[in-house]
């Protein structure tokens, strides 16, 4: 085992960045269930709006916290040394995994809607919403046809390479900006009472607000590790870049 | 004058590329002014609903629009040779217009609330609007005051020249997703008529969410020039890259 190029600072500081990732993105998680139990009545999985509930938890969780988890793979310094089969693996399953809980978290509006005579997919929330979701799936079946099966040409990765993390970048900030004007609506719909209406801001608007900015703050947080931070995985030159799902070697 | 460093072909995709951004830019403007003409009751500088109608054409023309055009000035085939200052001084300029239109979008929507008793920044949009504009300051005058005063160390801009990139572009995403929950947000209060709400997606609604999705696919392909494509500036050496206010230089 080769040892990590990197100085024992610049360890420091990448777990660092890591610890206070983590918590922001358990923190996302831990707000959004707070604001379903605390404010609107909890959960169920009954087509009530207690199953809508589901939808805020679940996005946020899938499209956003465990995606960018699973975006951020290359970053660990143990994966910069040894094979890299075992890091696509896991980056893929950790998206699969986040896809999953995005599905159940659409799953759980549209049963809402069903059962409450609400039309589907009319917001522009949804729009952007549904079209986020969908680019995924596009994007994951593609990471999996073509760097993870073994056919692609080396020529083709290099190329695609690119446009893999950018479009990753896109999706996430696509589901940032879906879960934003989701909290939005969510917030008007809710807080109609005429006596703490939303715009006199009272406690629950004050912490979906808050929640909604933490979002954006671990997002781009994400965006800047995956795109901007000097971690990155060195490329070992085009060769033994490729190791296909078949076919595992340093 | 040298040569430009580019192939006629590469040339030719780089414009056709600046035409489809051009194209777009302009019609997110123009339908956002047609949504609020043809269907909010046009525009007026009286406090009025009408005074708000500047508010999403202002920032849109500001915030995603021009914002974006000035990001990308270094990326200009023509930006590549010569001197740098120049290019600076039209970066700072088109960057302090968009700023001009955001604020006076900020004083159109804060002039309707004064006059309708609305109370001011209340909703998750208005929040990560205003923290938007509040970061574009910041990042405006830290840039006027890095890159182009003469003061800077070398060290100190090729240290910050990244995060300004990064920075510039996570303003740009903040703006986005403030325009996409805007828009939901106002035709959620438009569309409260019982026989076409907006659950009906009545034209206005359809009109206007597409509006959205445009600002969005014009905001993803300005990042995709800014962060990945290979139309870059090439860094001629940290010497030659140094060009402070009062010293222009090749």
């Amino acid at each position: 085992m080769k040892s990590l190029p990197w100085s024992g600072m610049a360890l420091g500081r990448f777990y660092l960045f890591s610890l206070v990732l983590g918590t922001l993105g358990s923190l996302c998680v831990l707000f959004t269930i707070y604001w379903a139990q605390h404010w609107r009545g909890g959960f169920r999985w009954d087509g009530s709006s207690r199953m809508f509930n589901w939808h805020p938890v679940l996005m946020v969780a899938g499209m956003v916290v465990l995606y960018g988890a699973a975006s951020l793979v290359y970053r660990l310094p143990q994966a910069w040394l040894g094979p890299k089969l075992p890091w696509k693996l896991l980056h893929a399953a950790l998206h699969l995994a986040a896809f999953v809980l995005a599905v159940l978290g659409l799953v759980a509006v549209f049963d809402f809607h069903r059962h409450n005579h609400i039309a589907h997919l009319y917001s522009l929330h949804s729009w952007l919403g549904i079209a986020a979701v969908a680019l995924f799936a596009c994007q994951w079946f593609l990471g999996f046809a073509i760097f993870l099966l073994p056919w692609a040409s080396l020529w083709l990765r290099s190329v695609l390479k690119p446009l893999h993390v950018f479009l990753g970048a896109t999706i996430l900030s696509l589901s940032t900006a879906s879960v934003i004007s989701g909290i939005n609506e969510k917030l008007f719909f809710s807080l109609k009472n005429a006596t703490a209406p939303y715009s006199s801001l009272p406690p629950e608007a004050r912490f979906a607000n808050s929640t909604g900015m933490l979002v954006v703050i671990f997002g781009v947080l994400v965006l800047y590790v995956l795109l901007a931070s000097s971690w990155k995985r060195p490329e070992p030159g085009l060769l033994s870049d490729r190791q296909p799902l078949l076919q595992e070697g340093e």
